[in-house]
């Protein structure tokens, strides 16, 4: 028997299970034998230091819910799973179509459940993708994703020395997994993807030969899949789904966004210099404009959000002096308040922060200073943050800013909407991209004001209008230096966040790590590739080569903002198609080369829309770089010497990393004049 | 409804399930809220590499076997298990009273079934102790402990540096679990012991607070429990159970076993200085009898057990002379022969070596080279095997040997019998133990001949002469110093084996370590606490401190040498007691001090027989030493100064240990002797 829930989806009886397919690609696969659900209960410990969390589960149960009787109603496909014949059913999972995407929706009979484990079919050679942004694999199988916004972790691999020190120190050395947005969602090489909309803990397991294991700590509001002919109908598909980000600032494109800390003098002192140099510049982004602290970690920020005019004199008068000459004010904000401040008195009177078990403020370990939890579940501090926004931000004239933070939520604290936290956990960062958002379009801001976020969840897509990809070491390391931030912006762009960008040089330098000359401009010459160039002084300045550290510098930073600035008529292109249609900016070779095996596995590499592949040098002292290039007319960037695929190796001195572009393009007369910069 | 299934066995059936207890201590609770009983299947990973296991496993299906019924039979009680309310049993056991113990016999149903996980009823209060050898917790309360025999590791403690480079170089750091000597047998503080007999993988929880659960990668054999009214009477069941001891060869109490390599003219120069200056020698301990090599670890031997007259000439003659002398000559061997000796090429002819799955001889890495296994599940290979020790060892004029290794079975080595390699890792080192015991009984020289292992598992109670304590790091580290042997001779104790003693000095000197001059000094004074005093030279000789280093040293040695010697008599007492008895040499403070709660949790501290408190001095630099006494009329060895219990600090210079003997001991007059040296 053969139901076809619609001309796409279609469910198929085997002798003692179902195979439910779209597209004629087969996603759900069930026999008594080989289950497609497991349902069980576990006991979690979750431990959290600065961010950096501690998670062990003891499964009690784990059971195959092997029986499965199908059943069709009115609207809908009804699936009743049992553990064993005729036995109650623990499970009933409702199957329909919804706008061409497979829904699965669950009906919980059992009532202890509080795991489940969902096998989606999967084929020996399938890859995948996606589950937000991810720093080490872009391509995930073979490995397992706990899917849990956190601290990214220092070093990122157990292997590193970094890793162990940060560890050993503070708990912060993470793994391969760790990352500030995670997202239940993969994409499959198989063209379809798959989301799970739940904001509880997940797992999501890629090592099998034959399924990609779900687990989920909660049943999931739903579970979709959807499939497409192509890669770039399936981002349309994922983007109409979850929203797409606006279009940029006009502004964005005048240059760098300078990171500069130390008051209005050091500022403009700093920026005239660039400037001079012929630097191009399209914002100064000032996290201290708030005060800042010293702490054993580096520079913090003091995290009382306004303006601190004995920080910064005279920022008022200036953010206009700036504006006219093309450059705006960023500044920075997060969605804790510092114990010390005036925000943190007011909320706290006013109940908008979140509780301990005792009713009392939770304040939470910054890392030698404290803060309350603006409480996003409570509609009045939810409204009042925003007014914060509009009012110490927006209006005192940012037309920017980091939107820091949203990974922290302690599993234990109160929130008004009585929802436990650990299910909240998740959803922090989507909320406070949220409070950004309305903020900013109840202000008719929306592409005139740009914030930019690390933290993200399911919403992200819609509510965050640019990514940054964290906080970087200062360093070469594949997991968590320069080329982390590759596989980052691919993976969030195949679930719907085209707009990423990153630190230039990095930001962390603990652990001995110090940011080199070389980084910085290798660095910065990959940020000229991306929709934003924005530089950080780091977590430690003193300890990081900065953009204005020699001449030589100055003048390779000065050149690659000019790369920037000229290509902009082509980037501005590549966002707006993000927004009208989600192809992200940043993409993997294979979005526009499906034939080509090669390129499903390539990170380190990407295409800057469809007409430039940039392939970034993300090792040091390289005098000669080797590229992938899938079969096509390439013109290498820099010399005009022409390719036709494979491997080719081409020379790259500071200041020319290996971008190559269509020869067909139309923009072709653009990147030749980009060549002579 | 009660059943008696002895005077000391009870089954009490309660509402919706039953209880079982022995002296009227529960040791088994079952309900279906709350079973003592889960099964299900799970797919493991095993990789080695030389000697250091990373097992992970994938538990399919966990699933409780919550409804059970009782019947009573002829000769035993059966409970049938099932997983849901008149469901198919999954699991039968049967209960009965054998020998005053509780035993519980498997029966398989569900064929599918590959881990169980049985709940042992536990109270919180309740500390727990044994599982073999363990080196960094004696009660093991508050964790779980993966019983699998293997290297120790090198560190075993993630936060430390050491642990770190001995993981990213050879996967070799280790944890707080790891052991040559695992045993899934543990000893509770409600004066019960709980033994699984099984060899397959386990796992004991000790996490929970009502319930230890025993993970069990197979249906074991069967499970025992059986308890006591005392813990002294509690080990003599144990022992009575797995075996004990001979008593040590009367030679021993003439001094130290010297670890000397380098060849007979090295070694006689090394004694003779040694017995000029006074040290008090009982045998000379030659590793390298048989030959060297070098690898980049440090210094390996030839595995080809048989005299090597090139490196040993005239020791035919030598070991004849020095046994006239008093001094006894001692060898190695492990289980395993390199590619290079005749022995190799015997067994490969004679197929007496384990094979891989394509029928060739099996060889392992043991760094640098390769070795092939004898199989001794082939009786004929277990024959030639016991010859070869029996020839090239016993009747060339050894009198001892360090028996290594037996922890590397690969689990893909396809054996004689068989058997899973998997289920025969574990066993391996017991039978390794057997094969020395046989040999030197066949000789008739046990209670002449002894052999000391590290490796372990059930069995080695009665098959193991002697334990060492394995292959510490040079330095003071918790987990893998001096202090580490403390917790290892108090576990190995409390399920049997009660003759243990360590390398003094430790071993191992990669990463960094070298041995310092007061890190020898504290470890021989432990030493002259100990059944056998032993030093060995260390993997890397020239980066270790040496017995003869200095004068001061020597002089240090000789005094603690003489102690030893001096304390011959009583320790004498204890070796016999363990032999007849199984009451261990070390001991816990509890197992004489039941009353003293405080004494449940020390361990680093230990009985040395019931008259004396040894606290070693296991920090460096340290003057004054803190000493728990349990309430007794205590004198501290060196000063004759009175205590009557409790925390008390004494100095510790070099060559005074804090050493306690009970006032009213019927020794005192010997112990007073002692303090005068």
């Amino acid at each position: 028997m053969s139901i076809k829930i619609d001309k796409k989806i279609k469910l198929q009886k085997l002798n003692d299970g179902f195979e439910i397919s779209i597209n004629e690609i087969t996603v759900l696969r069930h026999t008594i034998e080989q289950p497609m659900l497991y349902v069980g209960y576990g006991e979690e410990k979750i431990d959290m230091y600065r961010g950096n969390f501690d998670i062990k589960d003891y499964v009690i149960e784990r059971t195959a819910l092997r029986y499965a009787t199908v059943e069709e109603s009115d609207d809908s496909t009804l699936i009743r799973f049992s553990k064993y014949p005729k036995g109650e059913e623990s499970l009933i999972i409702s199957i329909k179509e919804e706008q061409q995407r497979l829904k699965l929706e669950f009906d919980q009979k059992d009532k202890m459940i509080n795991r489940i484990w969902l096998r989606a079919a999967a084929d020996q050679d399938e890859k995948v993708y996606g589950c937000g942004e991810q720093l080490s694999y872009f391509n995930m199988r073979g490995k397992n994703f706990p899917l849990w916004t956190s601290e990214p972790g220092v070093g990122r691999n157990k292997t590193t020395y970094t890793t162990w020190q940060a560890d050993v120190k503070d708990k912060a050395g993470g793994d391969y997994y760790n990352t500030n947005f995670p997202q239940p969602t993969y994409v499959s090489s198989k063209k379809y993807y798959c989301h799970v909309e739940t904001t509880a803990y997940a797992d999501f397991d890629f090592q099998n030969d034959s399924f990609h294991e779900l687990q989920i700590w909660d049943i999931p509001k739903y579970v979709l899949f959807e499939a497409a002919d192509s890669f770039v109908s399936l981002v349309e598909k994922i983007t109409a789904l979850f929203g797409r980000q606006p279009e940029l600032p006009e502004w964005t494109y005048n240059g760098v966004w300078l990171g500069i800390q130390g008051g209005t003098d050091v500022v403009e002192e700093k920026l005239e210099r660039a400037l001079a140099k012929g630097v191009k510049v399209g914002g100064v982004w000032c996290q201290d404009w708030q005060g800042k602290r010293i702490t054993s970690f580096g520079k913090r920020l003091m995290w009382n959000w306004r303006w601190n005019p004995e920080e910064y004199p005279n920022l008022d008068q200036k953010t206009k002096e700036w504006k006219e000459k093309g450059i705006r004010f960023l500044g920075y904000i997060n969605p804790y308040v510092a114990i010390e401040g005036d925000l943190y008195k007011t909320a706290s009177e006013k109940g908008y922060l979140a509780l301990n078990e005792q009713g009392e403020d939770y304040l939470v370990d910054f890392g030698e200073f404290y803060c309350g939890v603006v409480d996003f579940t409570n509609p009045e501090a939810y409204e009042w943050y925003k007014e914060v926004i509009k009012d110490n931000l927006i209006d005192f004239g940012l037309d920017g800013w980091m939107a820091d933070f949203g990974e922290y939520l302690p599993t234990d604290v109160v929130l008004k909407n009585g929802v436990s936290a650990k299910i909240m956990h998740n959803a922090w960062p989507a909320i406070w991209a949220k409070v950004n958002y309305e903020a900013v379009q109840e202000s008719g801001k929306l592409g005139e004001v740009v914030y930019f976020m690390r933290a993200g969840y399911t919403g992200s897509q819609k509510y965050c209008t640019l990514l940054w990809a964290g906080d970087q070491s200062v360093n070469w390391s594949l997991d968590d230096g320069l080329a982390s931030v590759i596989p980052a912006a691919l993976s969030s762009g195949m679930i719907g966040c085209g707009l990423s960008h990153s630190d230039i040089g990095g930001y962390t330098s603990l652990h001995g790590n110090k940011r080199t000359k070389e980084l910085f401009m290798r660095w910065a010459e990959m940020g000229a590739f991306t929709p934003v160039m924005r530089t950080h002084e780091g977590n430690r300045p003193d300890d990081c080569f900065q953009f204005d550290g020699d001449e030589e510098t100055l003048e390779h930073f000065a050149r690659m903002t000019n790369v920037y600035v000229k290509l902009a008529p082509y980037t501005k292109e590549l966002v707006k198609m993000n927004a009208e249609s989600g192809l992200p900016v940043q993409r993997p070779l294979f979005m526009h080369y499906e034939e080509d095996e090669k390129s499903y596995d390539i990170q380190y590499q990407y295409l800057y829309g469809s007409d430039l592949l940039v392939a970034p040098v993300y090792e040091e002292k390289k005098e000669k770089w080797s590229v992938y290039l899938p079969e096509d007319e390439w013109v290498h960037l820099w010399t005009g010497e022409e390719y036709n695929g494979g491997g080719v190796e081409v020379d790259v001195p500071l200041g020319y990393p290996a971008v190559f572009y269509r020869k067909n393009s139309v923009f072709a007369k653009l990147f030749k004049e980009v060549s002579t910069i």
